[in-house]
C-alpha cells in the first residue's frame, strides 16, 4: 500500500461512486488479474465497495445453448432499463470461454440495442481464467456493478459443468429458460438446475410455436409441483415469453418483482445473502488452502513423483496424500530446512 | 506400531488372504471407524492389501428409489454365483444413511437369497458418517474385498447429491436403472447421471409392462446416439430386464463381459483405473487440507468469529478466508506462540 497505490485505489472509488464505466470497468479487470499488485489494489477497492453494495437485485438466468439467452436478456433489459427505470449490469459466468474463445457475451453484437442504453452496463465474461477463480471473480464484479448504482445485475450463465451451481450460489433470483421441441432431458432437468429454478420461462413463445411453448409451460407448471417443499415460501412459477414480439416480458420481471417482495417480508431474502456469503466464506478458504499448499514449493518439487506412484499403483492415494501433507505442514514448520 | 499393533494387522491380513469374512467385515469397520487407532490399523491392513487388489470388475448400480436396484443385483449376483462361478461383493454408497436411518442396504431382507450364497458377501453401508468420508471408505472397502478375493464388486448407490458422482469415480463400469412410467426426468437425466452411464437398464419388464420396457428401451437408445463422443471407444448400451422372471439378466452381464474385453484390450479399463487414482490422490488432499485447517485449535477459535462477520456483512467473504488463512499459517509456523 504506497501513497501512490492510495492515490490509484481513490480514483478507482470515486470514479465507481459517480457511476463512471470506465473507472468500473478497470475495477473489474483489476478483479479479474491474476497479478498479485492487481489483486491487492482490487482488494482495496472492492473493501470500500462493501458498504456500497447489496443493494439490487440479482438474477441468474440460464439455459442450453440457443434457447435464447441473450435474446430475452436484450428484451427484458431494454423494457426494464425504458419502462421501468432500471440501472442494469449483466455479467456472465462462463467456465467455457477459455475454450471455445467465449461464446457468452464474447461480443455484443447479440444485444447492440441494449448495450446502446445510457443505463446499462454489459460486461463480456473474461477470456479466460480458472474455473476455481469463476465465482470469485463474479462475486467481486457485482460488488462493483452495485457500488455504482445498479440495481439490477442479470448474470448469464451457459449450462455446462459447474456454473449454474456457482450462479445459483450468488444470485437472488435464478431462472431456468426453456424452449419448445429440445427436449426435457438436456435442457434444465439434467443436473437438478429444474430444482434450483425460481421460474422456469419458455422463450420462443411466437408465431407457430406460441401453442407448443404454452403447451410446456403447462406442462412444465405439472411437473413442478412435486419439486422440494418451499423454504422461501415461494412457489417455482412457470412463463412463456417471447423476445421478438414482447410477449410475456413484463410478466416475467414481475415475477421476480413478487418473489423480491414476498422473501423480503418474510426474511427469506436477506436469509438467502448471508448463507450465501458464508458459503462463499469456506469456499475461499478451500481454494485458498489449496493454492497455498499447491504454491507450495516442496510441494510443487514432489507431487509429480507421487502422482507418478499412485498412478503406477505403487502408493495408494490415501498414503501419498497423507505424505504430501505431512511434507507440506514440515517445510512450513522449518521453512529454513530446504 | 506396537508389536501387539503388528500381531493384529498380521491376523487381519492372514484372515483376509484367506477370504474369511469376519476377517474381511471387521477390517471394513476399522476403515470406517473415526477412531484414529483404528484407522491406523487400517492404513497398515489395506497397505498390505493394495498389491493384492485390483483384479475386480467394479460396476457402479444407480437409479431413483423403487427402481429396483436391490432385486436386479440379488438376480444379477445369483446368475454369476450359480452360473459364471463368480465371487461376488455388494456395497453401498448411501450419504444418507445417517438421516433416514439406512435405506440402501440397511437390512438383508431385501437380497435373502443372494446374502445366503457362500460367495457372496453384502456389505451393508454404515450407519453414520460424513459425506466427505464416503468415497474413502467405500474405496477402502473395495480394495479389503479385492484382496480378500472378490472378483465381482457390485456398489449400489441411490440418487442422492453427489453419490452417484462419487460411484461412478470408483467404478469400471456405471449402470443407470430406470423404469417406465416414473418420468424420464426424475431418473437419471437429472444432474446429468446418463451422460456417465456405460449402460442404461430398464428393469421390471415382466407382465403387462415388458411392451414398454422395449419401447422406453428404443426411446433410450435413440436419447443415447446423441450422448458423449465415446472416449473408452464403447457405445453405451440400453437393456430391458426383469428381476421376477430373469428376462434379460444374462445380457446385462453380458454387456459389462464385453465392456471389459473391449476396455481390457483397447487399454481403456486400465486409463481410467489411474485417473481414478490420481484423482483420489488430490481430492483425498483438499479434504485432508481442510481437516488439517479446520481441526487446527487457533482456526477453531477464530472462525466463528469471522463467520458472524461474514454474515452480518462486517467483513466480506474473501477478507475473512484471508485472515483466516493467514491466522493458520502463522501458527504453524509459530506453534509455540499461544
Amino acid at each position: 500500500m504506497t501513497p501512490q497505490g492510495r492515490t490509484e485505489a481513490e480514483t478507482y472509488r470515486r470514479g465507481i461512486a459517480n457511476g463512471e464505466i470506465p473507472a468500473l470497468s478497470r475495477a473489474i479487470t483489476l478483479a479479474e488479474s491474476t497479478l498479485p499488485e492487481h489483486r491487492e489494489l482490487a482488494r482495496e477497492i472492492i473493501t470500500w465497495c462493501l458498504p456500497h453494495s447489496g443493494k439490487s437485485v440479482r438474477v441468474g438466468i440460464t439455459g442450453i445453448p440457443g434457447v435464447g439467452k441473450s435474446s430475452l436478456i436484450e428484451s427484458l433489459g431494454l423494457y426494464l432499463a425504458r419502462e421501468r427505470g432500471k440501472k442494469i449490469a449483466v455479467l456472465a459466468i462462463d467456465p467455457t470461454s477459455s475454450e471455445t474463445g467465449g461464446s457468452v457475451l464474447g461480443d455484443k453484437i447479440r444485444m447492440q440495442e441494449l448495450s446502446r442504453h445510457k443505463n446499462v452496463y454489459i460486461r463480456p465474461s473474461p477470456s479466460s481464467g480458472s474455473l476455481g477463480g469463476v465465482a470469485k471473480k463474479t462475486s467481486d464484479a457485482v460488488i462493483l456493478c452495485e457500488a455504482a448504482g445498479f440495481d439490477t445485475i442479470l448474470i448469464e450463465t451457459v449450462g455446462v459443468g459447474q456454473s449454474e451451481i456457482t450462479c445459483h450460489s450468488m444470485v437472488d433470483f435464478f431462472m431456468l429458460l426453456m424452449i419448445t421441441g429440445a427436449g426435457d432431458d438436456i435442457q434444465g432437468i439434467k443436473r437438478g438446475i429444474i430444482e434450483r429454478a425460481d421460474a422456469v420461462v419458455i422463450t420462443k413463445a411466437d408465431g407457430e410455436n406460441r401453442k407448443n411453448a404454452e403447451l410446456m409451460r403447462q406442462e412444465m407448471e405439472e411437473a413442478l409441483r412435486f419439486q422440494r417443499p418451499p423454504e422461501s415460501g415461494w412457489i417455482p412459477r412457470v412463463h412463456a415469453c417471447s423476445s421478438v414480439t414482447g410477449y410475456g416480458i413484463s410478466e416475467v420481471w414481475q415475477c421476480v418483482a413478487e418473489y423480491e417482495k414476498l422473501c423480503g417480508e418474510n426474511g427469506y431474502f436477506a436469509e438467502k445473502r448471508r448463507r450465501q456469503a458464508k458459503y462463499r466464506l469456506h469456499e475461499t478458504l478451500a481454494q485458498n488452502l489449496e493454492d497455498s499448499f499447491y504454491g507450495n514449493k516442496f510441494v510443487k518439487k514432489t507431487i509429480g513423483k507421487v502422482e507418478k506412484e499412485v498412478v503406477e499403483g505403487r502408493t495408494d492415494p490415501y498414503t501419498g496424500a497423507a505424505n504430501l501433507l505431512d511434507l507440506y505442514l514440515e517445510k512450513l514448520r522449518l521453512p529454513s530446512q530446504t
